[in-house]
């Protein structure tokens, strides 16, 4: 299955700006891309990224700025009957185990939830279904393949519910992470801080 | 299987008081386990609380105010060769299917890990596990195993995964909560708003 890979590799993940600089930022966000490359093939899929900007990970790669949803749309109206995948970048808990259960469950469309709303990963089936990733964009998602006759399925992961975007998911890296983003911010000096209260990711001074 | 669902009903969810008073902070936890009970009995399971104060919830309830892992812990005790299944109150999102996935998954221990470090639900099979549930305790609980000599397998699941604490977690219960806990949460003014950035829960002013 063709799956593309959303990449914004011009400014990435800005919330992170308390724990690493904007040259750090990019290098994390490009080891979480390579291990999601890495999943997608061990699940059997056929990974090509779209990115804002160029990019260099060992799959193909498409430069293209326009917003994810317009990125994503055109996409899907170059399906033609065939399904295609998407799957965000900053999935650094996803495991070839995860992907597959996506890539197989059945529907016209079956989708990943991410936490907040979102929507991390998409199969997409019926060339009928279209993307909105603004907002709650899973409750939208839903509406849309109802209102357009398509079957909806989700596929119930914490591994791909979890997008890296906040210092507390770095948590779920440090303590579920299996390759190279997790490797990253060891090396990085990131570690977990058990206190009192929740578990804490914290940067340690060098 | 005999399913221990602990249940903290004397002060809960303190960390939701910007959002409720102390009797709707109880409510919301009771109506909470209500759904976790429900999905515990669709799923096969025969549950069985274990509150630090009297809660009359439709299951049997043992008064029972020592800290978690003490009670857990002889409830392992009494183990005497059956699996036994712990399950969190709080578990908002728990459906009868993400509970049978880990009823049914093999080892002889298996866990639902929690964001943020945490071990949502657990299935013990062996008697030479112990449980911590202080701090990141799903690395204590693979720690154990492995010096136990127990396998230890996890349950990737979202709707496990997330323990209804704090104000964001309010979120995932209005977008994927299908039970008492999502009603309450509309009945008592909570939705969804989905400004410019992060999809947020608020309250309506009544």
């Amino acid at each position: 299955m063709r799956v593309v890979v959303p990449f914004g590799g011009r400014e990435p993940k800005t919330r992170l700006a308390s724990f690493f600089d904007a040259d750090e930022r990019r290098d994390f966000a490009v080891s979480m891309l390579r291990d999601v490359l890495d999943a997608v093939r061990a699940a059997g899929g056929d990974p090509a990224v779209v990115a804002d900007a160029p990019v260099s990970v060992g799959a193909p790669v498409t430069v293209d700025d326009r917003p994810l949803t317009a990125v994503v749309s055109d996409e899907l109206d170059g399906l033609g009957g065939d399904p295609v995948a998407v799957v965000m970048a900053d999935l650094a808990l996803a495991t070839p185990a995860a992907l597959s259960r996506l890539f197989e469950t059945d529907g016209d469309v079956v989708a990943a939830p991410g936490l907040g709303g979102g929507t991390n990963a998409l199969v997409v089936r019926d060339p009928e279904f279209s993307v909105d990733y603004h907002g709650a964009s899973i409750l939208d998602h839903r509406r849309i393949a109802r209102d357009a006759g398509c079957s909806f399925a989700e596929v119930d992961s914490m591994r791909l519910a979890v997008d890296v975007d906040e210092p507390s998911d770095l948590v779920e890296v440090l303590v579920h992470g299996e390759g190279r983003a997790r490797e990253w911010l060891v090396d990085a000096g990131v570690r977990l801080e058990r206190g009192t209260g929740r578990v804490e990711a914290v940067r340690a001074r060098r």
